[in-house]
């Protein structure tokens, strides 16, 4: 056991929002105010741009119960940043900032939740100031719905965005099949480079029959052979539900989404259509079909209503963990989650990795958990996304309506 | 009470899809299997069309857990269709055929569930069989989304669409709050003529602080005056959330979504992106700031996973109410709701209405229920549309995923 360390500490949010990044924030934010090492705890606005510019709450302030809706409350409550900090090496500008605001709390403890660029973030934050001898513990929180970070099992967010993704598609591929005539269907799913949540999309068939082709970004996309397999299934079913990620791209890297001018896909301005509306436009002029494209939009990150209670107890943990390592004397480290079995069941324990193996790496789908023709997964992928998305979440209601977090956000004073 | 009519019956369903439209079906199915009077009862694939092509599936066969997954199985689990039938006086085709199965089976009551076109071939149905003196009792079950139905408070199917669309709009309206930016969100709503869905997005203001504006199809949309309102709330909150019927149109009748030549919404082909994303793409062009488009898509119907428990009750209501006017000597009715008031609370009764007074008819938003500056909805509206979002719905679950009803669907022999 390290010797105790006694200040305060700041906990922010950064990168894109998700279901459950408020709950790895009430995890945190309920560990630290328990801890009697830490006299003060503060959470940041808009990430790390809020503490270079000293806008910090008090969370001590705030309501008990108000804090405990942080678990049903989607997107960042404090505020996010998608804000590259320069290295310490080229610009000391932001750590002075940061330096100087630590200084002025008396902040010993700094916890922050994101996905990899945030990592990196945090991971160049430790090393300035371990090398200007200023004590301060510093733990990342993993958190991305593109579940596309290294070192950890899965990331807290992942499982509640499969969990819609998964029911949006066997619900909607029940409507597609209302009407006798044939339909091809393409739902578009985010994913700019890995494609952990459109593989997602397969775990609908254990409702449903759709998808029936998938197309992830870890295999080239052929738009010649992706019009063949829909035209085979379509000839065979009269029906054909495809499954896209926003980052299928050629074999020479450009993205399907991008590009306009090929001979196939130059349908009009790339601004007004996503991916879903110009592939839909392709099928339909390939196979003369009714085809449908749908796009599951921003919903896939924040549909807290169909958050996987999972996924929200594992985000919770992940936060109450940072805190914990801190208190023990850890410090340069990121929570992660390595999958264990108990009894023959699932479960999920914590580890700490070191921030420099997560920073700005990314990791993809296994190519072997993806099928031999690249437009399904394996079972492998379904064993390993399939226990993520249990337990429906004990959400709070008001008037048959989400009830969030409104924190009174009092500004914090040294 | 009229003298009992022994014979077989036929539940059908058409238009499209809702939420709870098959809890329509379980609760005609379940109390025609229940009526000593009717000796089998059939469900016709794809509405009328399965009647006139002898595609009848006999329900008694059905397992008895099975039907009652049709309680939260969303689209119509029989299939639908859109088929317009003739007048009788023009054009007997159809009604002869339908006349024969109803013969061959011996079907004395028919059951439809449908829109206001499905009330029209009822109707229509209804007339050719008195005429003929074809003893048969012809009752109409209301559904849709849309909820433009006249004669009736309100039409099952409604109350789900409208939870999904608030809980969603207050879902996506946290994550537009997320960075320290400007951000414009333009959310597109089903509702071609009629702005019940589009104004039910302002029942998020339960819960969030969105949406700011709403335009619904009932007032003329002006885009001069659209861009100032918008430009007008961006520069107070630095956040303009606004929610959008697709059927929004100029004075002069034209849809917005349709338009492509005038200055302000010449960009590219109208088939590449809806109306979410050429509003976006128009209102990024004159303010300058970050612009989302949303299209809320296929869920709005088919979301049965967010669908109102008081919508299911409901809609079972509308159907068994159907199957027991039609024992107790009814035809050429279709089933209503009256709003009233059970010690201060919302309560549900039925009435019976003729098809005549429904078929074909639409029923708007009434225009004292949209506020003076056209972009909003008063509290009259929040009054009306509050209690049919209330109630959680208890659906069954298989690994995470929503258990639909699979019918086993054995072909009638008569």
């Amino acid at each position: 056991m390290s010797k105790s360390l006694i200040g305060s500490c700041v906990f922010a949010q950064s990168g894109g929002p998700t279901a459950v990044i408020n709950a790895s924030a009430y995890g945190a934010i309920r560990a630290a105010l328990d801890a009697s090492e830490i006299t003060n705890v503060y959470g940041a606005a808009h990430g790390i741009v809020g503490i270079m510019g000293d806008v910090l709450y008090d969370m001590g302030q705030e309501d008990v119960e108000e804090l405990k809706l942080l678990l049903n409350t989607p997107s960042s409550e404090l505020g996010s940043c998608r804000y590259k900090i320069k290295d310490p090496d080229v610009d000391e500008t932001d750590y002075i900032k940061i330096l100087n605001i630590f200084k002025k709390y008396n902040i010993r403890y700094f916890f922050y939740n994101g996905g990899n660029d945030s990592m990196d973030t945090c991971e160049k934050v430790s090393r300035y100031l371990d090398r200007l001898g200023y004590e301060c513990r510093v733990i990342g929180i993993p958190k991305t719905i593109d579940n596309d970070l290294v070192g950890t099992d899965h990331c807290p967010g992942y499982g509640s965005a499969a969990k819609y993704i998964a029911t949006s598609i066997a619900e909607i591929s029940k409507d597609t099949h209302v009407y006798d005539v044939g339909m091809i269907t393409v739902v578009e799913i985010m994913g700019r480079h890995a494609g952990w949540l459109t593989g997602a999309s397969a775990l609908a068939h254990f409702s449903s029959a759709a998808p029936d082709l998938i197309f992830m970004p870890e295999a080239v996309f052929d738009m010649d052979r992706f019009l063949g397999d829909v035209e085979r299934v379509y000839k065979r079913k009269n029906k054909c539900f495809i499954a896209v990620s926003e980052g299928i791209h050629y074999a020479d890297g450009r993205f399907v989404s991008e590009t306009s001018a090929s001979s196939t896909d130059a349908f009009g301005h790339a601004q007004l259509g996503g991916l879903a509306a110009r592939l839909a436009h392709i099928v339909k002029h390939h196979t003369g079909a009714k085809v449908r494209g749908i796009e599951l939009s921003l919903l896939q990150r924040c549909a807290a209503h169909m958050a996987s209670q999972t996924d929200i107890d594992e985000a919770v943990m992940a936060g109450r963990v940072a805190v914990h390592a801190a208190l023990s004397g850890e410090s340069g480290k990121m929570v992660a989650f390595k999958r264990g079995d108990r009894d023959g069941k699932y479960f999920c324990n914590t580890v700490l990795v070191p921030l420099t193996a997560v920073a700005n790496a990314e990791k993809k789908v296994p190519l072997e958990w993806i099928n031999a023709d690249c437009d399904g997964v394996t079972k492998e992928f379904l064993d390993y996304a399939l226990p993520l998305i249990q337990g429906e979440n004990r959400r709070v209601l008001t008037n048959g309506l989400p009830k969030f977090a409104h924190l009174k956000k009092i500004r914090a004073v040294e």
